[in-house]
């Protein structure tokens, strides 16, 4: 059986906070120690909270090129800088949409730049980036909640993208430690001994998506989700893995 | 807490068999009576082959077009018609790889003709293909399984899709019943009163892609999984649905 606990009572994080220490707390409080092979999924936007990578608009002069392409867009040309500036390339475009292949090779709308849940109104206009090196800060949460808990567990911290073809977003993995991303499973007979084709799942995606059905979506809610009954013999892959690269992509 | 739990003990399905009793059966073996808002999901396989979905190869003609495609990409000429019978175009192709819009609408790799977990060699070789209408056949199973539970059950019907961009592949829905396969959050005020731009989250893909963590990879080795613990409000939607149109589709 696969059980996901969404971790309830992580308090709004702040730039600075320890965010490691307020998920132990988190857990303990709610009288649930992780044992080994648990996967702790953490979103994106707590752990970007964290680190710090807010952006304030007011502090923000666009480029000719992102006031043009704001104007193109019919979006706030300040974004659009930041969004520019989180990324390699523009992948797609249209009036409201901004699809960019991010610095980490995601291919996600507006580079992951994201205006909700950041903040009271008050505190001005910021935008919040995603982690400078996702799978770093899940490997240093790794670590921390491995040790906190003496045991061995596995953290990603998961993000919500959509995809062309199909309506509506579906969470994927951003950063991943302790656990493969992916698991292949080419050349494993079948059933009736038939080699199987290609099979490489996505494993990290899958429990993204899982995780982000308990996170639901009041923002960070619940930032972070304890799954518990997975297992896997293959060794760690981090998400960044997970990045097709361009040259064997048919579809930018 | 959301949990789910493979149905053990499904035989293997054969052609003509009442999918819907033998899983109501596992069930009640397995001691798991589901109970209102509880999901089944099942694999695409063992409901194509309950609906003989089966194509002999040795009788398919491959067409002119399929010939010469079968050349190009270096594969089975036959099998390649077949594709093209599902299909309504071909999306992308290249030496070993085959991406058509499939007559429903799902952009996906060989039109999901399978040739995995299709059956003993000594059979022959034969392909398997997606159900007719897999709305309606997760539909037909929601009505026998919710009537012998006495519950409201919703059903998915699901498969694994490669996409563009990100390796691997993940649980995507083909067939929904009694469940909406989009949640809308559109609108709602997030943690800090400002509307959440967009929000509109693939509900029937991540329960997907969560269920397929269960299934493993081994076919239909755990063909049908029960997801206990979701809630929602909106309205049941088909995984029709989720065909986002060519028309407003950046990618094909």
């Amino acid at each position: 059986m696969l059980t996901l606990t969404g971790i309830p009572g992580v308090p709004l994080v702040k730039p600075g906070d320890d965010l490691g220490g307020l998920l132990a707390a988190a857990l303990e409080r709610a009288g649930r120690a992780p044992v080994d092979r648990d996967v702790i999924v953490v979103a994106q936007k707590v752990v970007s909270k964290a680190e710090d990578r807010f952006v304030d608009l007011a502090r923000v002069k666009p480029s000719a090129r992102a006031m043009e392409l704001a104007a193109e867009l019919e979006k706030d040309p300040r974004i659009v800088e930041v969004v520019l500036s989180e990324s390699r390339r523009v992948v797609r475009k249209r009036p409201g949409l901004l699809i960019v292949e991010h610095r980490l090779g995601f291919v996600m709308a507006n580079g992951g730049v994201d205006r909700s849940n950041v903040g009271p109104v008050e505190e001005g206009e910021r935008v919040l980036l995603l982690p400078r090196d996702p799978d770093a800060s899940a490997e240093r949460l790794r670590q921390q909640l491995s040790r906190q808990f003496r045991c061995d567990l596995a953290v990603i911290i998961n993000d919500s993208f959509g995809r062309p073809w199909r309506k509506g977003i579906v969470g994927v993995a951003l950063g991943a430690a302790g656990i493969p991303s992916l698991m292949d499973m080419r050349g494993r007979p079948d059933l009736f001994g038939r080699p199987l084709e290609v099979t490489v799942t996505c494993f990290a995606d899958e429990i993204s998506a899982a995780a982000s059905l308990v996170m639901g979506q009041a923002g960070d809610g619940i930032p972070a989700v304890l799954v518990h009954g997975l297992d896997w013999s293959a060794p760690p892959t981090q998400a960044s893995y997970l990045v097709r690269g361009a040259e064997e992509d048919l579809f930018r």
